[in-house]
């Protein structure tokens, strides 16, 4: 069980250790529900068939959801990006996960990724907006590179901001960041 | 020595011994050296007459340089501030130093700062933006609306961009920061 344990993201022999003896410790009835709740959910969850967010249905909440906007779509690399972006409750969209980021030294190409669905549900659909929401590493500027010249045909494409985060104090700012925050000013109003 | 060597700021008594053991070590000339260089550090560098920041002359190198545009002119709350978007190198105008944020907890309101001086210098010279680069906190926010009401009828007002830093991932953004990442999104081009 520890050697099981230990491959989960985050836990070392240490952790693993604990948790070993905590479930030991349990009832057989408890450890029966945690085992069966780790099946269920493998079994359960796959992704959904428009947005590939992970889902337990077939089209997920958000797909499905009446109140949110179809218009608009923000593409993230991953279903943990849709949860934080989900938290800010600023975006009634929907969204669409690409599964990554274009990394050839790892071998993952546009191919590789949800991009040719994406493509279609744009080509396809009357959206007014995709805002590409991809985090600023070098494959993730690549990425949004590749897709903002690939979609540009169909609609309108923005990027979120770069810049200053909140609280961040412009002293301690790498120098990157800050020369994109000055690049990037916007309008006092 | 020990003491006064706490004084400093990030100095804790462990440190100060050490400085103060390393000192006394030194042959006197060289102690003679350090002290002449403290004092004449402070007796000779003041604030630029026209912007604020630290300077040796009664007007700072960067107000001199003929090469500085004279039309944009960068709002900051510290001189440390100046030498962060310096490094950068992107910025080729001039700079204002407030020596502070309105803060009415500590007691510091608008005129304990140099706005007024900062207003005088826009409303007398041909300035064609103003971008206030204040760090994002409570504070800041209201010090850069602030200024941004004083300037605005007398010439163009932008603000740096908040948003994601470089390298930062999408995931473990903040809220806030996230919410106005994707608020401050801008056209892909």
């Amino acid at each position: 069980m520890i050697e099981q344990l230990q491959r989960l993201p985050g836990v070392g022999p240490k952790t693993a250790q604990r948790l070993a003896m905590y479930i030991i410790k349990r009832s057989e009835t408890e450890v029966e529900a945690l085992a069966q709740a780790l099946l269920d959910a493998k079994k359960q969850v796959g992704l959904c068939k428009v947005c590939f967010h992970l889902s337990a249905e077939p089209i997920c909440d958000i797909c499905r959801h009446p109140q949110r906007d179809n218009d608009t779509i923000c593409v993230v690399s991953d279903s943990r990006d849709v949860v934080a972006i989900e938290k800010t409750r600023e975006y009634r969209g929907k969204y669409h996960v690409l599964g990554g980021v274009i990394s050839p030294m790892d071998g993952i190409g546009p191919e590789q990724l949800t991009i040719e669905p994406l493509v279609r549900r744009v080509s396809q659909n009357q959206v007014k907006e995709v805002i590409i929401a991809i985090s600023p590493s070098v494959e993730g500027e690549t990425t949004t590179l590749y897709l903002g010249q690939l979609i540009k045909p169909f609609t309108r494409v923005t990027r979120i901001a770069f810049g200053l985060p909140m609280g961040g104090d412009l002293e301690y700012a790498d120098e990157i960041t800050l020369a994109r925050a000055l690049e990037g000013r916007r309008e006092f109003n």
